[in-house]
C-alpha cells in the first residue's frame, strides 16, 4: 500500500477511534467500538457502539448510509463478529450491503474466533484490510482484550500522591492531595470502569462514596470491598446500595451475624476460603466470570502491595501533587515488605503523562504484569 | 515601545542569555553575565564573564566591537556595576565606547548599589531600558541573587525517587533509582552548585564521591558534611581531600581526638555550639560568610525534612523513575514528624519538567521559602 493511501485509511480511522472511544464507560461488557462508511473520499456513514444488546457500530453506519453503501469502504476499530450473539452477525450485514473494502484496526482477541470474521469478509470477495492504528485501537479496549484472554478483570491501579510519596498525614487526613482537575479525572475513570476495588482500611478511615460524580450523570461501578473479617461498619456510604451495588468479599472467619445484616441491606457477601486474609486469585476468578471487565483499585499501601506482588495489576495510573508533605510515618501509596534490592522494582513500560491543572498524571504498565488469571 | 521592536530586543537577549548561561559553574561567587552589541541589525561583540577576577562580559563584548562599538546597542543580562571591585566599572567603559543604547535583564540584586548602574549610564547621555528578559535573567542567577539578599546560600534540595517516592530498599540499596541521563544531570548539578551538603548517614550508607564526574571535567563542588558527632569513618572517600575539599559541621559533643586525625587528613571541621545536632542556621550563615552562593542538598529523608522545616530550601529538584518499590520501611526522601494536615505540605510554585530518558524531573520552588538567613 503507498504512503499515501496509508495516511488516508489512518485519518478515517482516527474518526472512528474518536466514536469509539465516546462511549467510554457505557458498552462493559461488551467492547468499545466505532465505524465509518467512506466513498470517494466523503463520508457515508458513522456509528459507534453505544450498549451492549444494541446494534453494533457497524449496523449503525451502515444504516446511516443506506443505499450508498454500495461500493464503500468500511472502517472498523475491530474485526467485525462473524456469530449470532444478541444481534445477528456483522459480517453478514456488510456483505448484503456491498461494501467492497474493509479497513480494520484491532483483531478479535478471542483467540477461537479470532481472523473469522476477516476470513467471512475475504470469501465473499471484500478486500480486506488490517491493523490499521492497531496499537490505539488495542489500547481502547486494553480491559476487554484482557478479560477475554485470561478470564479476570483488567486492574489499574490509581494513586493521588505529593512529590515524595505520601497519600496521607500520619493521622490519615487526605482531603486532598490532588486539586480539582484530577480529582475530577478519577470520577471520570470511576464512570469508565465497571467496579472500583477498596480494603476495608480505605472504609473505615474515609468513609467513600466511591460514586462516579461526573457532568450530567455517568454510570456508578460495583463497589467492591476486601474485608477479610467483616470489619466495615454497617452504616457507611458504601452499604448503601440504593447509589451502587457493593460487593464485600471476606473469609471464612467473618462473623455471620454481621453478614446476615449486610445482605438484609443488599449487599452481597462472599467468603473465599479459610485463609487469614481474602484470596484475591479467588475474587478476580470471581468477578471475572460474573462479566466484570476492569476494575479501578483506589487502595492503600497494604492492599497495592499485595496487587502488585500478586501480579494482579495491569496498569497503574499516578496523579502527582506538586506538593512536599513529608513525615517517616505518612503513608505512602505502596507498602508491604517491598523487596531487598532496587533492581526488583516493578519497572514501568508505554508510561506517559498528562496534565490535570497543577497536578502531573503519570500513566504506565507493569512489566511483570499477569497475564494468566 | 513599539511590539516589533521588543521583538527585537528579546531575541539579541536571548543570544546574551545563552552566552551567560554557559559559563554555568565558572563563574561562582560572582553571577553568570552575558553581553551582546548590536548595531544596525548586526552582531558586533559578544562576551560572557568566565571566571571571578576576569573581566566582565561587557567588557568582553566592546573589545570585540572595538570601534565599531560606537553608536552601537549593548544588550547585557545584568546591570552593569557602577563600582571598583577586581576590575574598573563597567560604566565608565561602556561610556568611553560611544555605546548608544543599552537594554539590561535584571537589576542588581543588591538594593545597595541596585540602579546605580542604570543613573550613571542616563547621566552620561545613554538610553536605558531596563527589564527585557527580566525574568529568565533573574532565574540564571538565582542563587546569587539570594546570596546577596540574604548573606546565606541558595539550596537545592535533590532527590532520585521512585514512583511511589522511594529512595532506597528497606536494607538501603539505592543502586540505583534512575537511569544514565538523570545521573549525568546529577553530575551537571554538581558542577553548578559551589557546595554539596549531606548527612552523615548518607556518608556511612553510601560511601559516596560527591563529586561532578562531567565529561571534559568540571568543576568538584565543597562538599558539606553534617555530622553532629563525627561518627563518619576516617577513611571514606570524602575524607580524601585531594579531590575536592570537604569541612564537617558537628557539636561541641563530637570527640576531640576524631577531630585532630580529621584536621590531620586536611578535613575542616566547624563545631556549631552544645545542641543535640548541628545548627543548621550557622551552618549556612557559616558557609554564606565564606562565599558559598549555592548548596546541593543530597541527603536523606530525616535531613531533607529539617531543611524544609526550617525554611531553607528554596528549590526542589525530584528525579522520578517510572517504577514501583513498595516497602513500608523503604525510605522516603522527605521523613521527619511530617505536619497532621494534608493543607500543611509545602506547595511548589513555577514548577517545571523535564524527562532525561525514561526518568521524569520535577523542578520547583517551595512557597514557603525562607527569604531571611
Amino acid at each position: 500500500m503507498k504512503e499515501k493511501d496509508q495516511a488516508y485509511d489512518k485519518h478515517w480511522m482516527e474518526l472512528a477511534l474518536q466514536l469509539a472511544g465516546s462511549a467510554k464507560g457505557q458498552t462493559s461488557p461488551n467492547p468499545m467500538v466505532g465505524a465509518v462508511a467512506v466513498k470517494k473520499g466523503e463520508l457515508i456513514g458513522s456509528g459507534a457502539h453505544l450498549k451492549a444488546g444494541t446494534p453494533h457500530a457497524e449496523v449503525h453506519a451502515l444504516q446511516m448510509a443506506g443505499d450508498m453503501a454500495k461500493g464503500s469502504t468500511l472502517y472498523v476499530t475491530l474485526e467485525p463478529c462473524n456469530h449470532m450473539g444478541c444481534t445477528p452477525p456483522c459480517t453478514e450485514r456488510i456483505i448484503q450491503s456491498g461494501v467492497k473494502r474493509v479497513v480494520i484496526g484491532s483483531k478479535d482477541p478471542d483467540p477461537r474466533v479470532s481472523g473469522e470474521g476477516i476470513r467471512r469478509l475475504q470469501n465473499a470477495g471484500i478486500e480486506v484490510e488490517l491493523g490499521v492504528l492497531a496499537e490505539p485501537c488495542d489500547r481502547l479496549n486494553e480491559a476487554y482484550f484482557h478479560h477475554r484472554r485470561t478470564g479476570t478483570p483488567f486492574v489499574c491501579l490509581k494513586a493521588a500522591i505529593t512529590l515524595d510519596g505520601k497519600i496521607a498525614t500520619p493521622t490519615g487526613d487526605s482531603r486532598w492531595v490532588t486539586g480539582k482537575a484530577a480529582r475530577e479525572e478519577v470520577h471520570r475513570l470511576r464512570h469508565q470502569y465497571d467496579a472500583i476495588l477498596v480494603g476495608s482500611k480505605t472504609v473505615l478511615n474515609d468513609h467513600p462514596r466511591l460514586t462516579a460524580r461526573v457532568p450530567g450523570g455517568g454510570k456508578n461501578p460495583l463497589r467492591v470491598i476486601l474485608d477479610s473479617y467483616l470489619r466495615l461498619p454497617i452504616e457507611t456510604p458504601v452499604t448503601d446500595v440504593e447509589t451502587a451495588p457493593t460487593w464485600i468479599f471476606c473469609t471464612n472467619h467473618a462473623d455471620q451475624e454481621k453478614e446476615r445484616i449486610l445482605l438484609q441491606k443488599g449487599v452481597r457477601v462472599i467468603r473465599t476460603g479459610n485463609g487469614p486474609r481474602v484470596h484475591l486469585a479467588e475474587v478476580f476468578k470471581r468477578l471475572g466470570n460474573e462479566g466484570v471487565i476492569s476494575v479501578l483499585a483506589e487502595s492503600g499501601g497494604e492492599l497495592n502491595a499485595s496487587l502488585l506482588r500478586e501480579g494482579w495489576v495491569n496498569k497503574v495510573i499516578f496523579f502527582i501533587a506538586p506538593k512536599i508533605l513529608g513525615g517517616k510515618e505518612s503513608p505512602t501509596a505502596v507498602e508491604g515488605d517491598g523487596p531487598q534490592r532496587m533492581g526488583d522494582a516493578w519497572a514501568l513500560q508505554d508510561v506517559s503523562f498528562r496534565s490535570f491543572g497543577e497536578d502531573l498524571c503519570l500513566i504506565g504498565y507493569p512489566r511483570r504484569g499477569k497475564e494468566e488469571g
